[in-house]
Protein backbone atom coordinates (compact mmCIF):
# COMPACT_ATOMS: atom_id res chain seq x y z
CA UNK A 1 0.00 0.00 0.00
CA UNK A 2 1.53 3.20 -1.33
CA UNK A 3 0.10 7.40 -0.38
CA UNK A 4 1.15 9.63 -3.44
CA UNK A 5 0.77 13.36 -3.01
CA UNK A 6 0.73 14.73 -6.21
CA UNK A 7 -0.82 17.40 -8.29
CA UNK A 8 -2.52 17.10 -11.38
CA UNK A 9 0.03 16.48 -14.90
CA UNK A 10 3.03 17.56 -12.35
CA UNK A 11 6.02 15.59 -11.74
CA UNK A 12 4.04 13.07 -9.25
CA UNK A 13 2.08 12.00 -13.19
CA UNK A 14 4.99 9.53 -13.41
CA UNK A 15 4.85 8.07 -10.00
CA UNK A 16 0.71 7.24 -10.31
CA UNK A 17 1.33 6.31 -14.10
CA UNK A 18 3.33 3.63 -12.57
CA UNK A 19 1.16 2.79 -9.70
CA UNK A 20 -1.51 2.04 -11.99
CA UNK A 21 0.42 0.36 -14.73
CA UNK A 22 1.77 -2.18 -12.10
CA UNK A 23 -1.06 -2.45 -10.41
CA UNK A 24 0.12 -1.33 -6.50
CA UNK A 25 -2.39 -0.55 -4.77
CA UNK A 26 -2.70 3.40 -3.49
CA UNK A 27 -4.32 5.73 -1.98
CA UNK A 28 -4.04 9.59 -3.37
CA UNK A 29 -3.93 12.73 -1.73
CA UNK A 30 -3.94 16.02 -3.95
CA UNK A 31 -1.61 18.56 -2.80
CA UNK A 32 -3.07 22.14 -4.39
CA UNK A 33 -0.31 23.67 -5.68
CA UNK A 34 -2.18 27.14 -6.31
CA UNK A 35 -3.09 27.39 -2.92
CA UNK A 36 0.49 26.88 -1.71
CA UNK A 37 0.04 23.74 0.17
CA UNK A 38 3.55 22.21 -0.93
CA UNK A 39 4.96 24.61 1.46
CA UNK A 40 2.43 23.89 4.93
CA UNK A 41 4.31 23.07 7.99
CA UNK A 42 2.34 19.52 7.79
CA UNK A 43 3.87 18.79 4.11
CA UNK A 44 7.31 20.30 4.65
CA UNK A 45 7.79 17.50 7.16
CA UNK A 46 7.45 14.77 4.51
CA UNK A 47 8.91 16.77 1.73
CA UNK A 48 11.61 19.42 2.74
CA UNK A 49 11.96 21.13 -0.71
CA UNK A 50 8.13 21.45 -0.94
CA UNK A 51 7.49 20.26 -4.07
CA UNK A 52 5.48 16.69 -5.25
CA UNK A 53 5.51 13.82 -5.62
CA UNK A 54 6.26 12.35 -2.00
CA UNK A 55 5.21 8.58 -2.09
CA UNK A 56 4.95 7.14 1.37
CA UNK A 57 7.03 3.61 0.91
CA UNK A 58 6.48 1.23 4.29
CA UNK A 59 5.45 4.07 6.29
CA UNK A 60 8.15 6.56 4.74
CA UNK A 61 8.22 9.48 2.90
CA UNK A 62 10.76 8.80 -0.22
CA UNK A 63 10.74 12.20 -2.54
CA UNK A 64 12.50 12.70 -5.66
CA UNK A 65 10.78 11.40 -9.25
CA UNK A 66 13.11 9.84 -10.77
CA UNK A 67 14.27 8.34 -7.61
CA UNK A 68 10.66 7.06 -7.65
CA UNK A 69 10.91 5.42 -11.31
CA UNK A 70 13.99 3.66 -10.47
CA UNK A 71 12.30 2.47 -6.94
CA UNK A 72 8.96 1.32 -7.87
CA UNK A 73 10.63 -0.77 -10.83
CA UNK A 74 12.74 -2.97 -8.90
CA UNK A 75 9.96 -3.02 -5.79
CA UNK A 76 7.71 -4.23 -8.63
CA UNK A 77 10.45 -6.67 -10.17
CA UNK A 78 8.14 -8.88 -11.59
CA UNK A 79 6.70 -6.35 -14.25
CA UNK A 80 10.03 -5.89 -15.83
CA UNK A 81 10.04 -2.19 -16.11
CA UNK A 82 14.11 -2.36 -15.40
CA UNK A 83 16.78 -4.10 -17.02
CA UNK A 84 17.89 -6.30 -14.40
CA UNK A 85 21.40 -5.74 -12.46
CA UNK A 86 24.36 -6.60 -15.14
CA UNK A 87 22.56 -6.49 -18.26
CA UNK A 88 23.83 -4.52 -21.07
CA UNK A 89 20.60 -2.75 -20.66
CA UNK A 90 21.32 -1.73 -17.48
CA UNK A 91 23.97 1.21 -17.84
CA UNK A 92 21.52 2.62 -20.95
CA UNK A 93 18.29 2.67 -18.69
CA UNK A 94 20.62 4.24 -15.61
CA UNK A 95 22.72 6.64 -17.96
CA UNK A 96 19.42 7.73 -19.79
CA UNK A 97 17.32 8.46 -16.25
CA UNK A 98 20.12 10.27 -14.65
CA UNK A 99 20.59 12.43 -18.05
CA UNK A 100 16.79 13.26 -18.05
CA UNK A 101 16.77 13.75 -14.01
CA UNK A 102 19.56 16.43 -13.72
CA UNK A 103 19.23 18.09 -17.28
CA UNK A 104 15.76 18.07 -19.15
CA UNK A 105 13.91 18.19 -15.76
CA UNK A 106 15.34 21.12 -14.53
CA UNK A 107 15.54 22.97 -17.67
CA UNK A 108 11.60 22.07 -17.52
CA UNK A 109 11.48 23.98 -13.94
CA UNK A 110 13.33 26.92 -15.23
CA UNK A 111 11.39 26.93 -18.23
CA UNK A 112 8.09 27.07 -15.95
CA UNK A 113 9.16 28.78 -12.81
CA UNK A 114 12.17 31.16 -14.36
CA UNK A 115 11.80 34.24 -11.88
CA UNK A 116 13.36 31.17 -9.53
CA UNK A 117 16.95 30.56 -11.25
CA UNK A 118 17.38 34.58 -12.38
CA UNK A 119 14.79 36.95 -10.66
CA UNK A 120 12.20 38.30 -12.27
CA UNK A 121 14.14 41.06 -14.23
CA UNK A 122 15.77 38.35 -16.37
CA UNK A 123 12.93 35.47 -16.56
CA UNK A 124 13.08 35.93 -19.95
CA UNK A 125 16.77 35.52 -20.75
CA UNK A 126 16.69 32.22 -18.50
CA UNK A 127 13.65 30.50 -20.15
CA UNK A 128 15.05 31.24 -23.69
CA UNK A 129 18.26 29.07 -21.93
CA UNK A 130 16.11 26.36 -20.70
CA UNK A 131 14.40 26.37 -24.22
CA UNK A 132 17.78 25.79 -25.28
CA UNK A 133 18.52 23.57 -23.11
CA UNK A 134 15.43 20.93 -23.73
CA UNK A 135 15.54 21.46 -27.35
CA UNK A 136 19.04 19.86 -27.03
CA UNK A 137 18.20 17.10 -24.68
CA UNK A 138 15.62 16.00 -27.21
CA UNK A 139 17.98 15.86 -30.08
CA UNK A 140 19.82 13.76 -28.13
CA UNK A 141 16.98 10.80 -27.20
CA UNK A 142 15.77 11.70 -30.68
CA UNK A 143 19.30 10.22 -32.39
CA UNK A 144 19.22 7.41 -29.62
CA UNK A 145 15.67 6.14 -30.54
CA UNK A 146 16.64 5.61 -34.13
CA UNK A 147 19.08 3.89 -33.60
CA UNK A 148 18.47 1.79 -30.42
CA UNK A 149 14.32 1.85 -29.78
CA UNK A 150 11.93 2.01 -30.25
CA UNK A 151 12.17 2.45 -26.55
CA UNK A 152 14.91 3.86 -24.41
CA UNK A 153 16.14 -0.14 -23.88
CA UNK A 154 15.24 -1.38 -27.30
CA UNK A 155 12.51 -3.78 -27.52
CA UNK A 156 11.87 -3.74 -23.46
CA UNK A 157 9.99 -1.19 -22.19
CA UNK A 158 11.30 0.58 -19.09
CA UNK A 159 9.99 2.94 -16.64
CA UNK A 160 12.14 5.48 -17.54
CA UNK A 161 10.05 5.35 -21.17
CA UNK A 162 6.93 6.78 -18.29
CA UNK A 163 9.17 8.81 -17.41
CA UNK A 164 10.71 10.35 -20.28
CA UNK A 165 7.04 10.66 -21.92
CA UNK A 166 5.95 12.95 -18.64
CA UNK A 167 9.04 15.33 -19.51
CA UNK A 168 7.82 15.19 -22.95
CA UNK A 169 4.44 16.24 -21.91
CA UNK A 170 5.28 19.47 -20.26
CA UNK A 171 6.88 20.46 -23.79
CA UNK A 172 3.16 20.31 -25.07
CA UNK A 173 2.69 24.26 -25.22
CA UNK A 174 6.19 25.23 -26.48
CA UNK A 175 7.83 26.74 -29.25
CA UNK A 176 8.72 23.30 -30.19
CA UNK A 177 7.78 20.20 -28.59
CA UNK A 178 9.06 17.40 -28.15
CA UNK A 179 6.38 14.95 -30.95
CA UNK A 180 8.25 17.69 -33.18
CA UNK A 181 10.92 14.74 -33.68
CA UNK A 182 9.70 12.11 -35.03
CA UNK A 183 11.16 9.27 -32.87
CA UNK A 184 9.89 10.89 -30.06
CA UNK A 185 6.78 11.26 -31.21
CA UNK A 186 6.51 7.36 -31.79
CA UNK A 187 7.41 6.44 -28.59
CA UNK A 188 5.07 9.43 -27.29
CA UNK A 189 2.73 7.47 -29.46
CA UNK A 190 3.26 3.94 -27.69
CA UNK A 191 3.17 5.31 -24.28
CA UNK A 192 -0.41 7.13 -24.51
CA UNK A 193 -1.67 4.33 -26.04
CA UNK A 194 -1.03 2.24 -22.99
CA UNK A 195 -4.53 1.70 -20.73
CA UNK A 196 -2.98 2.66 -17.92
CA UNK A 197 -2.38 6.39 -20.11
CA UNK A 198 -6.19 6.22 -19.77
CA UNK A 199 -6.72 5.60 -16.58
CA UNK A 200 -4.20 8.20 -15.24
CA UNK A 201 -5.81 10.77 -16.92
CA UNK A 202 -9.49 10.56 -15.72
CA UNK A 203 -7.66 10.25 -12.41
CA UNK A 204 -6.20 13.24 -12.41
CA UNK A 205 -8.75 15.18 -15.05
CA UNK A 206 -6.36 15.72 -17.42
CA UNK A 207 -7.15 16.83 -20.68
CA UNK A 208 -4.37 18.13 -22.66
CA UNK A 209 -1.94 15.78 -25.04
CA UNK A 210 -4.63 13.33 -24.90
CA UNK B 1 38.22 -4.47 -16.78
CA UNK B 2 36.81 -0.65 -17.42
CA UNK B 3 38.10 2.24 -19.37
CA UNK B 4 37.90 5.46 -17.43
CA UNK B 5 37.95 8.78 -19.65
CA UNK B 6 38.77 11.15 -16.55
CA UNK B 7 39.93 15.01 -16.14
CA UNK B 8 41.84 15.08 -12.34
CA UNK B 9 39.31 16.60 -9.81
CA UNK B 10 36.51 16.66 -12.19
CA UNK B 11 32.88 14.53 -12.13
CA UNK B 12 35.15 11.34 -13.17
CA UNK B 13 36.58 11.45 -9.51
CA UNK B 14 33.56 10.05 -7.99
CA UNK B 15 34.09 7.00 -10.50
CA UNK B 16 37.70 6.94 -10.60
CA UNK B 17 37.83 6.58 -6.69
CA UNK B 18 35.09 4.08 -6.71
CA UNK B 19 37.20 1.87 -9.02
CA UNK B 20 39.79 2.19 -6.64
CA UNK B 21 37.85 1.47 -3.76
CA UNK B 22 36.26 -1.62 -4.98
CA UNK B 23 39.72 -3.19 -6.45
CA UNK B 24 38.02 -3.18 -10.34
CA UNK B 25 40.83 -3.58 -12.90
CA UNK B 26 41.00 -0.37 -14.88
CA UNK B 27 42.44 1.89 -17.55
CA UNK B 28 42.90 5.49 -17.04
CA UNK B 29 42.59 8.22 -19.93
CA UNK B 30 43.24 11.57 -19.16
CA UNK B 31 41.06 14.33 -20.99
CA UNK B 32 42.47 17.26 -21.37
CA UNK B 33 39.14 19.77 -20.55
CA UNK B 34 41.73 23.29 -20.87
CA UNK B 35 42.71 22.00 -24.74
CA UNK B 36 39.23 20.85 -25.05
CA UNK B 37 39.93 17.18 -26.06
CA UNK B 38 35.85 16.83 -24.50
CA UNK B 39 34.75 18.44 -27.56
CA UNK B 40 37.26 16.04 -30.09
CA UNK B 41 35.19 14.11 -32.53
CA UNK B 42 36.68 11.18 -31.28
CA UNK B 43 35.44 12.03 -27.80
CA UNK B 44 31.81 13.19 -29.03
CA UNK B 45 31.34 9.68 -30.17
CA UNK B 46 31.51 8.30 -27.10
CA UNK B 47 30.22 10.84 -25.12
CA UNK B 48 27.79 13.06 -27.39
CA UNK B 49 27.50 16.29 -24.05
CA UNK B 50 31.34 16.47 -24.32
CA UNK B 51 31.48 15.88 -20.78
CA UNK B 52 33.50 13.82 -18.29
CA UNK B 53 33.36 10.70 -16.96
CA UNK B 54 33.11 8.36 -19.92
CA UNK B 55 33.54 4.42 -18.55
CA UNK B 56 33.95 1.78 -20.82
CA UNK B 57 31.78 -0.97 -19.61
CA UNK B 58 32.03 -4.44 -21.48
CA UNK B 59 32.59 -2.77 -24.29
CA UNK B 60 30.10 0.37 -24.17
CA UNK B 61 30.24 4.13 -22.97
CA UNK B 62 27.94 4.64 -19.93
CA UNK B 63 28.27 8.47 -19.46
CA UNK B 64 26.61 10.81 -16.66
CA UNK B 65 28.23 10.38 -13.45
CA UNK B 66 25.85 9.30 -10.62
CA UNK B 67 24.30 7.06 -13.01
CA UNK B 68 27.75 5.15 -12.83
CA UNK B 69 27.74 5.55 -9.18
CA UNK B 70 24.77 3.58 -9.19
CA UNK B 71 25.86 1.10 -11.90
CA UNK B 72 29.54 0.45 -9.95
CA UNK B 73 28.35 -0.58 -6.57
CA UNK B 74 25.58 -2.92 -8.67
CA UNK B 75 28.40 -4.61 -10.75
CA UNK B 76 30.36 -4.91 -7.66
CA UNK B 77 27.60 -5.91 -4.96
CA UNK B 78 29.64 -7.88 -2.54
CA UNK B 79 31.07 -5.11 -1.50
CA UNK B 80 28.23 -4.18 -0.02
CA UNK B 81 28.10 -0.37 -1.29
CA UNK B 82 24.31 -0.01 -1.95
CA UNK B 83 21.63 -1.17 -0.06
CA UNK B 84 20.09 -4.27 -1.67
CA UNK B 85 16.63 -3.48 -3.34
CA UNK B 86 13.74 -3.90 -0.98
CA UNK B 87 15.81 -2.70 2.09
CA UNK B 88 14.41 0.36 4.60
CA UNK B 89 17.69 2.23 3.12
CA UNK B 90 17.52 1.51 -0.55
CA UNK B 91 14.30 4.31 -1.04
CA UNK B 92 17.00 6.82 1.15
CA UNK B 93 19.78 5.55 -1.20
CA UNK B 94 18.20 6.84 -4.26
CA UNK B 95 16.35 9.63 -3.12
CA UNK B 96 19.86 11.09 -1.96
CA UNK B 97 21.77 10.07 -5.31
CA UNK B 98 18.85 11.99 -7.46
CA UNK B 99 18.56 14.80 -5.16
CA UNK B 100 22.57 15.50 -5.51
CA UNK B 101 22.77 14.48 -8.68
CA UNK B 102 19.71 16.77 -10.30
CA UNK B 103 19.83 19.55 -7.66
CA UNK B 104 23.84 20.24 -6.50
CA UNK B 105 25.16 18.87 -9.45
CA UNK B 106 23.64 21.27 -11.84
CA UNK B 107 24.37 24.07 -9.46
CA UNK B 108 28.04 23.20 -9.18
CA UNK B 109 28.12 23.36 -12.95
CA UNK B 110 26.47 26.85 -12.89
CA UNK B 111 29.23 28.31 -10.57
CA UNK B 112 32.01 26.93 -12.10
CA UNK B 113 30.60 27.92 -15.89
CA UNK B 114 28.28 31.02 -15.18
CA UNK B 115 28.37 32.25 -18.99
CA UNK B 116 26.93 29.17 -19.70
CA UNK B 117 23.37 29.42 -18.27
CA UNK B 118 23.16 33.01 -17.81
CA UNK B 119 25.70 34.51 -21.21
CA UNK B 120 28.72 36.70 -20.06
CA UNK B 121 26.40 39.71 -19.00
CA UNK B 122 24.57 37.95 -16.44
CA UNK B 123 27.23 35.69 -14.78
CA UNK B 124 27.17 37.37 -11.47
CA UNK B 125 23.76 36.61 -11.14
CA UNK B 126 23.59 32.76 -12.12
CA UNK B 127 26.79 32.63 -9.76
CA UNK B 128 24.93 34.37 -7.08
CA UNK B 129 21.84 32.10 -7.48
CA UNK B 130 24.21 29.29 -7.80
CA UNK B 131 26.16 29.55 -4.53
CA UNK B 132 22.22 29.93 -2.62
CA UNK B 133 21.12 26.63 -4.48
CA UNK B 134 24.77 24.80 -3.15
CA UNK B 135 24.47 26.39 0.66
CA UNK B 136 20.34 25.48 0.52
CA UNK B 137 21.23 21.80 -0.74
CA UNK B 138 24.38 21.37 2.39
CA UNK B 139 21.69 22.26 5.12
CA UNK B 140 19.32 19.74 3.73
CA UNK B 141 21.90 17.04 3.80
CA UNK B 142 23.43 18.38 6.86
CA UNK B 143 19.73 18.18 8.48
CA UNK B 144 19.75 14.33 7.24
CA UNK B 145 23.37 13.58 8.51
CA UNK B 146 22.42 15.03 12.40
CA UNK B 147 19.23 12.96 12.27
CA UNK B 148 20.13 9.61 10.40
CA UNK B 149 24.31 9.66 10.14
CA UNK B 150 27.10 9.27 10.15
CA UNK B 151 26.68 8.27 6.44
CA UNK B 152 23.85 9.02 4.07
CA UNK B 153 22.31 6.03 4.59
CA UNK B 154 23.58 5.47 8.76
CA UNK B 155 26.38 3.03 9.71
CA UNK B 156 25.95 1.46 5.97
CA UNK B 157 28.98 3.23 3.93
CA UNK B 158 27.53 3.33 1.06
CA UNK B 159 28.53 4.69 -3.30
CA UNK B 160 26.68 7.69 -2.38
CA UNK B 161 28.88 9.01 0.21
CA UNK B 162 31.77 8.63 -2.13
CA UNK B 163 29.33 10.65 -5.10
CA UNK B 164 28.61 13.34 -1.65
CA UNK B 165 32.38 13.61 -0.80
CA UNK B 166 33.47 15.13 -4.45
CA UNK B 167 30.62 17.39 -4.54
CA UNK B 168 31.65 18.79 -1.11
CA UNK B 169 35.53 18.97 -2.15
CA UNK B 170 34.28 21.01 -5.41
CA UNK B 171 32.96 23.56 -2.84
CA UNK B 172 36.45 23.89 -0.95
CA UNK B 173 36.68 27.58 -2.66
CA UNK B 174 33.73 28.87 -2.36
CA UNK B 175 32.77 31.33 0.05
CA UNK B 176 30.91 28.89 2.32
CA UNK B 177 32.23 25.45 1.46
CA UNK B 178 30.18 22.18 2.95
CA UNK B 179 32.58 21.72 5.50
CA UNK B 180 31.27 25.06 7.35
CA UNK B 181 28.69 21.97 8.24
CA UNK B 182 29.27 20.09 11.14
CA UNK B 183 28.09 16.79 9.82
CA UNK B 184 29.13 17.95 6.57
CA UNK B 185 32.82 18.08 7.88
CA UNK B 186 32.62 14.60 9.41
CA UNK B 187 31.61 12.76 6.85
CA UNK B 188 34.54 14.20 4.81
CA UNK B 189 36.90 13.84 7.21
CA UNK B 190 35.55 9.96 7.62
CA UNK B 191 35.54 9.43 3.13
CA UNK B 192 38.96 11.64 3.41
CA UNK B 193 40.52 8.71 5.93
CA UNK B 194 40.15 5.85 3.37
CA UNK B 195 43.08 4.13 1.68
CA UNK B 196 41.65 4.44 -1.40
CA UNK B 197 41.27 8.84 -1.11
CA UNK B 198 44.86 8.58 -0.90
CA UNK B 199 45.53 6.61 -3.52
CA UNK B 200 42.93 8.38 -5.70
CA UNK B 201 44.72 11.62 -5.46
CA UNK B 202 48.09 9.82 -6.16
CA UNK B 203 46.79 8.44 -8.93
CA UNK B 204 44.99 12.18 -10.26
CA UNK B 205 48.28 14.09 -8.88
CA UNK B 206 45.84 16.10 -6.37
CA UNK B 207 46.99 18.21 -3.89
CA UNK B 208 44.10 20.52 -2.42
CA UNK B 209 41.47 19.61 0.17
CA UNK B 210 43.59 16.53 0.97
Amino acid sequence: MYTLYYAPGAASLVVHWLLIELGAEHELKKVDLQAGEQRSAEYLKLNPNGVVPTLIVDGDPVAECAALVLLMAERHADAGLAPAPGSAARATYLQWTLHLANTLQPAFRTWFYPAEAAGEVHADLAKAAAQRRIEQVFVGVDAHLRQHGPHFCGEQLTALDFYATMLMRWSRNMPKPATEWPALAALAARMKARPSFKLLYESEGLTEWA
